[in-house]
């Protein structure tokens, strides 16, 4: 069994990106390993003014336990009601230098994205201290990540190691990067990344006009004029979409197959997507809205989960500050 | 009436530079304001191993309560107790670039000394964030600095207007430098400052032999080789420490004039000097060995200041937290 931590930015309403990329996930692996899952305001105030942020902590806990996520199960958290790990990113920001991390490459292309200079706030260009300081604080061996952020794990666990070396402890623990088998969800447009402020996004909650409209804007083959003509596959969002969200693998194997030899219109593989969207959001859309209707409830369980998860931070701080020989009353 | 925050880094024990800069003013400052005193630990981890840190905290203490700091005026307080400071640095990391925080003269100066390049810790280089917040959770009026501070004052308020500016609030106040009329006393050797890595320290704790030592060894007019030539009193060590030490100003000032048209001997104002050391060192030295005898109440001192300058930061930070959003549960 495992510790997870894995989390969202709450700075706007979780899409099928996340659905397919994390959300799904998590409600697999909650039933084999000790799952955090946390909300990331603190991460969100980086580069998110905060009434943003604020609005939608409730948001994106709506999605998590709208998907599945099991509160008896999983313990879902919200990262700024625990000031350990300030506390801890603050002791881990003496074990990095500024050189390495200018070098991160996420970082990097994260501030190029948004245009980001030697103005870069230094809350944004540190988060990933930040992060490796919610890992450690759990002792957590097993993160979720994208491909891309496979630096990150290699950043926390250059830190985690600097830190056992420096009080010569063993307080904390390195972990390992979960990449998920299914690729990244590309965005709607055919972009590789799916993101609210790229409208490219079909957000988790979306009603059936909302995925109808979505699957009709979706790219597929533009070279494939006529039905009988052979169609491209590969870079074809729809089947990128099938792809993760079609049960039926062989179905789809063979709906490729026929698509590529010609025959087979766009119309007809967007209807089978379109079947699979509204099947399998309709619920979760359902949850969610029962949730919304009951906000004092899902703050209960938030609440419960940042007790359940501060215990464990503050264990960890209380090893940590014991071996920088920061314990000076007891 | 101010609300003052002070302090020292824990990273050795404190000499006469600090004395004659500092703890000498909080003495005095104690009984008209609100003054809390700080013991520096997290700031002395961005520069200096763990275990330095943590023998240095109670040396500190020592050298504050023998020189007549009283702690039932003054509030003595271990920075690291104190979680919330963390958490308002987190905070402020986003309020401030990357260039910014290049820009500060007083890091500047201080990377130069280290030979710190691009390898300097983030935390380091952070550091003036954390002393802002530091400042900012006291909501502290007025904060005594040296001369070459002032640019840390500016930067501190320059965070707290945008904070305020950024959540529309007026949670947070301004403060205000207070310079010392006494100058910086410079080491032994003549160099601009003392430090005990400079090795031109000498020690608030000093016994009398280490004080004639060290006035043996202070550089005086290096051209006065003849008692009766006109010497040089500017740029002279022990006329510099005479200024800070002789109550007599009257007297120093005929000293002065004596020793610039000539026929007064460095011995004679050595002499005088060393009776002054003697005479004010020999109570702090006293008092000193005492405390040290008494650690137990020390620490029962310590924890008392902590508990009180908590709750003052706590207050602060829930105001913080509100501004900000982030008190979801009430």
């Amino acid at each position: 069994m495992h510790t997870i931590l894995t989390g969202d930015r709450p700075t706007g309403p979780l899409h099928l990106g996340h659905y397919v990329g994390s959300l799904r996930n998590r409600v697999r692996l909650q039933s084999e390993h000790r799952q955090f899952v946390m909300i990331a305001d603190l991460q969100g105030l980086t580069d998110t003014e905060p009434a943003k942020v604020r609005r939608n902590v409730l948001e994106v806990a709506f999605d998590n336990l709208a998907v599945g996520l099991d509160p008896s199960r999983s313990t879902l958290f919200i990262q700024s009601q625990l000031p350990e790990l300030a506390e801890l990113t603050l002791y881990f920001l003496n074990l990095v230098s500024l050189a390495r991390l200018e070098r991160n490459p996420t970082v990097k292309e994260e501030m190029r994205q948004r245009g980001f200079e030697r103005d870069v706030p230094v809350g944004f260009l540190a988060y990933p201290v930040s992060q490796a300081a919610d890992i450690a604080a759990f002792k957590a061996t097993l993160v979720p990540v994208g491909a891309d952020q496979q630096p990150m794990i290699e950043q926390t666990n250059e830190i985690v190691r600097r830190f056992n070396a420096l009080t010569g402890s063993n307080v904390l623990v390195e972990c390992a990067a979960l990449i998920p088998q299914q690729g990244r969800l590309p965005g709607l447009d055919g972009g590789a990344k799916m993101g609210k402020s790229l409208g490219n996004a079909l957000a988790l909650g979306a009603s059936p006009d909302e995925i109808r409209a979505a699957v009709k804007r979706m790219y597929t083959d533009r070279n494939h004029l006529r039905v009988q003509d052979p169609g491209q596959v590969e870079g074809n969002v729809v089947f990128a979409y099938l792809d993760a969200f079609d049960p039926d693998t062989t179905g789809v194997a063979e709906m490729k197959a026929h698509y590529r030899r010609g025959g087979l219109a766009d119309t007809v593989v967007k209807r089978r997507l379109e079947e699979l969207l509204l099947e399998q959001l309709a619920p979760i859309r359902a949850r969610r809205e029962l949730l919304a209707r009951d906000a004092d409830r899902v703050r209960e369980i938030l609440r419960e989960g940042c007790d359940r998860a501060r215990t464990v931070a503050a264990q960890t701080l209380r090893e940590v500050r014991q071996a920088l020989g920061l314990e000076y009353f007891r």
